[in-house]
């Protein structure tokens, strides 16, 4: 198995994606390769820098250019074809990899996607699939970005599409699905909700009915299904909430010395804290219902972020999640096309 | 000014009500005037326990049915003609009271100030507008569960009646109207909130453009908008997520008896952060765009978050927060009912 990794995506480049894969490298099970995608002289210079690495699982590929985070898509799509998105996302359709993984523009990193790995047959719109932490474990999140305007069809997708990479994935046996929403009666909600829930309890999934935003952290359900608009704000909200309170009580600390050796006392407490709250444990987002295997990373990911992001490509193709999703998805239709559930 | 208050309406009744509205009554201006809505014998009988209370300004309003926190709205606005919501509405109604204020069933708050009170004219859809705490003072939010489908012109309304319950109630000058949406850019977000950005834009707000989920708690913005499934989502979770935190820093801080000791020297600190980030000293959610004064407490309000709605329906009534709403959307709409902006 071959992963592609985008060096020239993130807050920190080309340093923070190869520290990530080296490693990803030195600590993860030895049945895969990596591919580092960008500027070789840059990357080749950089891994020097990691005395006695072994480097034979590691190939670079030149990418000569590198689309901005601020940057228009479609214009990265149309005039940068040389970029590292680009390139990594060619290797895939050329099947000189098997995963593609960047913590670039997300934006670009999606066209890119969609455009050189088409969808899985069936597929109505992919899906950005997050995994946030619980106090359990973790649920997964989608959408989280790729679709606003969603329709009940498409939210159904989601569900089945989160569902598989749950098991696949994450492990989760009998994931439970929930729809989120701001009531736990079916008839709470939106109009898309109300319709999605209809879909979702006539469907084979293990659906557990709404559940609301709190809900999520609570480990309440495994999946939670929602439009790309909602799931983003949650998602952002959620990212910047933690950080928000941690700035706060440090801010309140420095004043006072007292408090200051308390935090010292505390700190194991907050380092785990941080540790079972902190999205870099969770390996980035996967976009489903492509053909292919892209996982997207936040730009400011440490690290072990790119670590774990490699391990979930390495589950996701290990354990053929678009195979599954692609044969759930044809069962599923020919099951409902006789008598016309999806119309 | 004569202030309303459901006092068999949330978690612990009637003491939680009755308690906040005796600070209210010793704390707050003397300027008004408290009707306690209820079981008449039981808050007469719990009053009894304020040893040397002032009860010249407390007047006592039998009510002899209580809507239940689960119960169906629509159901208890035809059955319980007598319950605490639909006669403290009725003295509003009746001219016998300025404001009502409720901590019971928000579905029933909602539908029986509506059908009691009517809405402002010129108003589509009255809103829940909830005061969320930030890092440097606090942010309107609105609507957080009022409405879902929203169309643009509501939210333009849902801006308009922010900034004018900011400007009047909280006393900024002239508050910042951010959309809530998942990017800056004005292309970015769903169709209601591209659309609406456009409208708000035009409009004579002093409107900053689209802001993302984490912005609330940072203070980008004093009113945020958006529609009321999303809006609900936001509310519930930032709750929960507070919540949440603490609940896991406790239960790690019992299992380490240094942690312990450092919690105990940084109490001053968590007491500080549970202040700045409590809803209770919020007051509060306005049902804003109804002819009349209700402001919606959450169930589990303690004293001073009941304390503290008196405190905000005092300065709704006193600053004609519903006369300036009525007039500035009457402005409004004459302005552009010429050029056909609104159609």
């Amino acid at each position: 198995m071959k992963i592609a990794l985008d060096v020239m995506g993130g807050d920190q480049i080309p340093s923070v994606p190869i520290k990530g894969a080296v490693q990803a490298i030195q600590e993860l099970e030895a049945d895969f390769e990596l591919c580092l995608v960008g500027d070789d002289t840059r990357i080749a210079g950089y891994l020097e820098r990691f005395d006695g690495l072994d480097t034979s699982r590691i190939e670079i590929v030149h990418a000569a250019e590198v689309v901005e985070m601020g940057e228009s898509p479609s214009a990265a799509l149309r005039k940068k074809k040389n970029s590292s998105i680009a390139v990594g996302i060619a290797l895939q359709a050329e099947g000189k990899a098997d995963a593609f993984i960047s913590a670039g523009n997300t934006g670009a990193v999606m066209a890119t996607s969609l455009r050189g790995l088409g969808r899985i047959g069936g597929i109505v719109r992919p899906a950005i699939c997050s995994v946030f932490p619980t106090t359990s474990s973790s649920c997964v999140v989608l959408d989280v970005g790729a679709n606003v305007d969603s329709k009940p069809i498409h939210l159904l997708q989601f569900a089945m599409m989160g569902s598989i990479y749950s098991r696949q994935v994450l492990g989760t046996s009998s994931p439970r699905v929930g729809l989120l929403s701001i009531g736990e009666e079916p008839s709470k909600g939106d109009e898309l909700t109300v319709a999605t829930n209809k879909l979702l309890a006539a469907s084979p999934l293990n659906f557990i009915g709404n559940v609301e935003g709190g809900d999520i952290f609570e480990g309440e359900a495994d999946v939670v299904v929602c439009d790309g608009f909602v799931g983003n704000v949650v998602l952002k909200l959620s990212e910047r909430v933690l950080n928000l309170l941690v700035g706060h009580l440090k801010n309140q600390i420095k004043a006072s010395p007292l408090a200051a050796m308390g935090f010292l006392m505390l700190k194991g407490v907050f380092d785990d804290m941080k540790q079972t709250f902190d999205y870099a444990e969770y390996g980035g987002a996967p976009l489903l219902g492509i053909d292919g295997t892209t996982i997207i990373c936040h730009g400011g990911s440490p690290p072990r972020a790119i670590r774990n992001a490699i391990r979930s490509a390495r589950l996701a193709v290990l354990n053929k999640v678009n195979k599954v999703i692609s044969e759930e998805v044809k069962n599923y239709q020919m099951e409902n096309s006789t008598n016309g559930n999806l119309s």
